[in-house]
């Protein structure tokens, strides 16, 4: 089957490679040549620009959008609604914002073209794991594609079965999923991070609190320890109920090492993690965990807030308090 | 009437002289005889040791001790307790852990001491506003040494009356309560801590927010604001719902800078707020608000959590995201 | 002054109100006869429609919509709007977004007209307390209607001053500020309202814990205690650091009713509350007990989430764990 | 290697069973004798009681107690430090507070035995799946059990290697880990608990999400979906950041019931989570979501607390307001 891909960085240009590794057609371009050159090696057709593309492609087309920010996404598609038929499809694979799929699939509907959305989990380890794919858009655009969705997925590989899944989807088994229409890919893709962020913020904590735990002055005399997290994250993978890819990463960057002294602890947020936290409010869900994971990270990136500095001011206030000095 | 006191730091020295305005007669006893002669002057007998202050008071004796930290405190009551005479009373006025005072209690009544905890707020305005008391103890010692906590309590003041309290305890009304039996005091003075702590919280995050809202490079284009947070805290002084004491001194302190430069933002706290959570989850009480208060200032004093490294090596881990340089 | 009113609810009949017995001239409009006859005993001009208030009003006109529902308020300003002439100004008092101020200002701008948005506090307790009022617009508008706002304003009263104040801005301590361009009323009002749910959830937690830590089974063996949070409550009310207007109000609620039977515990949230978060969000602020405090809200109306049957699937899958018939 | 056994409950009894699999000589004893027989049937020794169980084993003896509740370990354990000879070796497999292991040891230590905590993750499964085992004690004595150890464990299985392990403690990889002193061991399993209650809440609340994004009155329009969440549980696992085995146990209970309408949502809380939040505390440790998660359980197995009662009473108190009926 045949593909365009615009926006050829690490996801983008993985993804034609493991398409092209099933046997799938790939037209590739990127504002930069040198990817593309790259993949040509590999056998992909190299177009100069977005009309190149279309006139490269047969009806009906589809043509993947894999770029970093939402504003050249935005841009790119909507060229590329001016250049494509009716019939066609575009896919935006990025970390779109689900409500901008959901307005962007009714412009694209007016015109006659298919829109899908597909959320797709698997970052720099996708070309050899295989990617997960959420997809929201029309029954009949995903089924088209099927083969090519399929191909991308990891497939069932050796994950044990899951029991009572008698005349369900299958397609869940194989790692990828049409979720509902436009916006829904991206939603749950959405909701994923937002797990994500709560897992992560998980180990995080429980790590923290090991390193805390070892003896050191102020703490009661009980705290006599003097914890090796790289091996309580090895050990952990083992038959213990947190074990998760999370976790695995995690024992491989203690056992490089366990200082973690590479790291400052500046750490980002995309806007997953933002959007999830905006959807629990709208429809009243408390989600506790899911947003102090992202406030931790926001608080992360100051030295400090004014808040702190409010409180500082009460306490000097009310009590006379002065400010320690970094106490632990 | 007569009471005794050990520990002549600000709040004991304060509290003498609250005493003595009223009438009543101390012996003030200090390991430093700086505080002791001050108050001499306006009238203390200064007693020069423990079993000095036990033999200038006459029986049955009641004896405060209001010393910074809990090893003193403890070591001092039981010297007291070896001194004194069936009857007599002790008091803790500091601020103890509540379970401390019921093994205390245990233990003096014994020996037939009779023991108060008496939680005490009011800091460094005390002198002047009074102490709010918060009691544990037996019901005839509280009874007994009435006059002298009605003296330290703010008393009725121009504070507006509460409707519906017709045939309540009138106690409340001047300022001081007692509370239950031995603990009890310590108990409630601990949980208005904790409620301070979410509240200063509350009132932090909120002019946080309002700094953060002031245009900057990176925020969505209605963000066109420049708040003025010291306007902003008097004018919620007068008709609007977090009219407070902790939001008057707030206002004074913006008044005064409204960049509050003078803090780093190191927040203590102090045995009250932990203790509380404690609590909360001896008993199964959600407290979500006082928790986060309370972990907001452990996380104020450090630079960087490991937790937030563990955060960066997993990100680094599954997406190869590098760390930014602290946008914020 | 004069000033036409839209809208006479509680909120905006009391309004009227206020100015009227400050001797200003108010034209107003209800769709509903009942209050505006209500108010004309008082003298008030009551218009038959929008077309009539504007008829009856001299320009430069100022006509304030204090509406309860964000469409109506929408509808009601955009028929207004085409009513007016250049140099009028329309005033939204509600509880609006502060967004929609933005975007509403510059279409009525573009009209010729001024808009103010205030943010407006003081409850049923406004018309004798006075109002509270954050505004945002432009500073000609604002200073030429300071006869009107003066008047609803509670006033200095007889609050402490705040120190530090010399030179700065004296409506502050009148009780209403102008906080900035059009948008910043609501927002200022919004972050008033999201403190104001951090405060009440802190002394819902405090009190919380002091019924739950009443000698009861299962507790450890110190909790011995039988707590009176009506007493507690109000002994607070005195010398405490938790004093404020909102203890004044629990305080008052606790003695009608120790228990609190007429209430099942079902609370409402409203924007302000939401509108917070996705601030807090947007301007990457920490917000932890603000956010948990509108998270206690969402989860008071539900009999259990989906989230807690996912917790005892899990539950079960891994340990076999059984549910709980309810303990505490 | 020879061990003795008591308490034959679920996982006693299968740690029995694995360790004779692997050709150790168990000697059981129960209370029950039930268990027992269906042990020697696979050719457990049975003991009689305590002393008869010291009988069958020799020195120096090793007895692993296994019992559900604190108390009863406590008093098994003192029953048999009197009957042991010196070098002998008490272990605590069950979920024991670690401070209660600190004291213990050294009790255990003056009189010349010694003592293991081991903390056994594994549930049903473990059978099976082998126990990862967390270990406080003294290295000797780990060292002369580790035949038993490694036996229990899981072993390296087919799980993939952790990179940058070379001169690595080996036995982490197999599932088993010495994590230090007496309390270490307890110590790492509670804080393994503590965050499977933060992974666990992470999960709850995305699917959670999911539930309540679903098409319906009041929420706004673009949400218009129905999302299949046993469908969504099972595309995740396959090349997502969240595969794990909490998400292996989820998508087999969604797909069995998507609506889980077997769990009424009283969820369950163990000393561990407890125990973990405290630990925080007294490190100074940060840990939002590892408490977050365990209030929500608090909260899970009520009605309504009294804190949101005293919200809606300020509610009334402030505005007016009336409790809705439970909108959601």
């Amino acid at each position: 089957m045949q593909l365009g891909m615009v926006g050829l960085g690490r996801m983008g240009a993985n993804i034609v490679r493991r398409l092209m590794q099933a046997g799938h057609d790939c037209v590739v371009y990127d504002r930069d040549p040198k990817p593309g050159a790259a993949l040509a090696e590999k056998g992909a057709v190299v177009a100069s620009d977005l009309k190149d593309m279309v006139a490269k492609l047969a009806a009906p087309r589809a043509i993947w959008v894999m770029l970093p920010a939402g504003e050249i996404t935005e841009a790119t598609l909507t060229e590329l609604s001016g250049l494509l038929s009716p019939g066609d499809t575009l896919i935006d694979g990025g970390n779109a914002f689900w409500k901008d799929d959901v307005r962007r699939g009714q412009e694209l509907s007016a015109k006659g073209l298919h829109y899908l959305d597909i959320g797709t989990s698997g970052g720099v380890h996708g070309l050899e794991r295989g990617y997960c794919l959420m997809i929201g858009g029309d029954k009949e655009t995903v089924a088209r594609l099927d083969p090519l969705l399929k191909a991308l997925a990891p497939g069932k590989g050796d994950i044990p079965e899951t029991s009572h899944r008698d005349g369900r989807n299958p397609t869940s088994e194989e790692g990828y999923l049409h979720c509902g229409p436009v916006g829904a890919g991206h939603f749950v893709k959405m909701v994923h991070n937002g797990i994500e962020y709560g897992m992560m913020q998980a180990f995080a904590e429980g790590f923290d609190l090991l390193r805390n735990a070892s003896a050191r002055e102020g703490l009661p005399p009980e705290y006599g320890f003097d914890f090796d997290v790289a091996e309580i994250s090895e050990v952990w993978r083992r038959g213990s109920v947190v074990t998760s890819w999370l976790l695995d990463l995690t024992a491989s960057a203690l056992a490089a090492d366990e200082d973690l002294s590479a790291y400052t602890g500046n750490v980002s947020d995309s806007g997953e993690g933002r959007w999830t936290v905006q959807a629990a409010i709208e429809t009243a869900t408390p989600a506790e965990v899911l947003t102090s994971s992202l406030y931790t990270r926001f608080r992360s990136r100051k030295d400090h807030t004014f808040a702190e500095k409010v409180l500082s001011a009460m306490r000097a206030g009310f009590g006379g308090h002065v400010e320690p000095k970094k106490p632990v």
